[in-house]
């Protein structure tokens, strides 16, 4: 493990995989488990190249990097702060062969970027609209939730400009917006082939999304079981402590126990 | 009730609910739970007009009448034996005042019906397109399954016309058709407002999704928690029971344990 400066407000969190270390803002966004979840359901093919749109903290890409075998990752960010702290993140695993943090504005990505450059695509994007949810005081938080500086339809754009034919785009979200993110993914050519949705509870309603759409794929879609987070009593189900690579004897605690509001 | 005729064939199903009956025929099509959850999942409004498409053994309309109080329910279908058999389980039933059993075309509705003319428009469609499934030597079966007389989209494009703005069309499909479903709605400005995946086992992927989409509706779905069927020892969940309107220590069978495949 390389040792890498803290600034003040800052502090390292364990990712329980193969002893990666993640660098966090203590009061910035901190990833939840929604980044777990996608890192996971994004089933990325050894040899791959990723882009990760949003990528913030960086955390999908270690993740990833952690996950799989991809060739590389870029972590595209548009804020400074957060690609240089990022930047630091991977250097202290190591992984500055595998990922590269680069400032860049998701609006802007075919001016950057070649077209039919990527075999995945990844995003954790805001969830929010204008309409929903309060705009937060923290410029960072507010930026990290709220579509201010790219909306959804500039998200999936950018990812049909990225991607190969028959590349894939995997994102998380909230499903308030499933049926808007189905007709915007169609419209940009990527067809929705898996679907998962994530309820807290097996009686309550889901709150997260994981979907996969394939670059100009037949339409037809696998909605995968349901993904419950909690049994009655509050703990972990197994599939969580699957996802999670952790023992089941193992508190679940600290920074995997946030969801992106 | 009142006595009717009943051909070759033909059997009376107890539909255990107000003690309403329905006549159906051994080597035809039957309803299945399908029909059962999406009546329940339809939340007609009192005094409304619904129109069933794709009515078949008009046992939408039936349970309808049975479970909400609508001014009067509209089952068309194509397939001439298929509404007399209906009209005849309509009379059985006394329901003539409510249920009008119709003889006419999804893809001719704007000759034959009014626009902006029905409260909630129902509909169990033909789940198969020609690619999917094997083809029944059943004429009926083959019709009631497969997209031979009429295609989603001729479905959608029908529920669009003859709803009024703000009417709903509720209707129950398979999911591996979601997003064209979702994006066809979307096509015809019946916006998705609620859905409902409903898993057979809580650890198996889905095999019905009901639907309920508002004719110029704003864009934001409420995805219900999932609707689990069987319990691990297979046993029907309680959720079942409610639906069935069953007491829990009476057996399910017959009728209602069949799904369209």
């Amino acid at each position: 493990m390389i040792e890498v400066e803290l600034k003040d407000n800052e502090r390292i969190d364990d990712l329980q995989i193969k002893g990666y270390k993640l660098i966090q803002n203590r009061e910035g966004f901190c990833f939840g488990m929604d980044a777990v979840l996608l890192s996971d359901y994004a089933r990325i093919r050894k040899g791959s190249r990723v882009m990760d749109l949003c990528s913030g903290t960086g955390i999908i890409p270690v993740l990833l990097a952690a996950k799989y075998e991809p060739a590389g990752i870029v972590g595209m960010e548009i804020q400074a702060d957060y690609v240089e702290m990022a930047g630091r993140s991977v250097r202290m695993n190591g992984l500055q062969e595998i990922i590269r943090m680069e400032e860049g504005n998701v609006c802007q990505v075919p001016d950057n970027y070649p077209s039919n450059s990527f075999d995945f695509v990844t995003c954790n994007p805001p969830y929010m609209t204008g309409n929903h949810g309060l705009s937060n005081k923290n410029r960072n938080m507010a930026l990290a939730r709220h579509e201010i500086l790219c909306t959804l339809d500039d998200v999936v754009s950018a990812a049909a400009w990225l991607l190969k034919a028959g590349g894939h785009f995997v994102m998380v979200h909230r499903p308030f917006r499933l049926a808007e993110i189905i007709a915007c993914l169609k419209a940009h050519k990527l067809e929705p082939k898996r679907m998962r949705l994530v309820y807290p509870y097996v009686d309550k309603e889901p709150n997260m999304v994981l979907i996969d759409a394939a670059k100009g794929g037949r339409q037809r879609i696998t909605v995968d079981p349901p993904l419950i987070v909690y049994h009655q009593d509050g703990t972990y189900t197994e599939e969580i402590y699957r996802i999670y690579g952790m023992n089941q004897t193992r508190e679940a605690s600290g920074p995997w126990d946030q969801t992106r509001p």
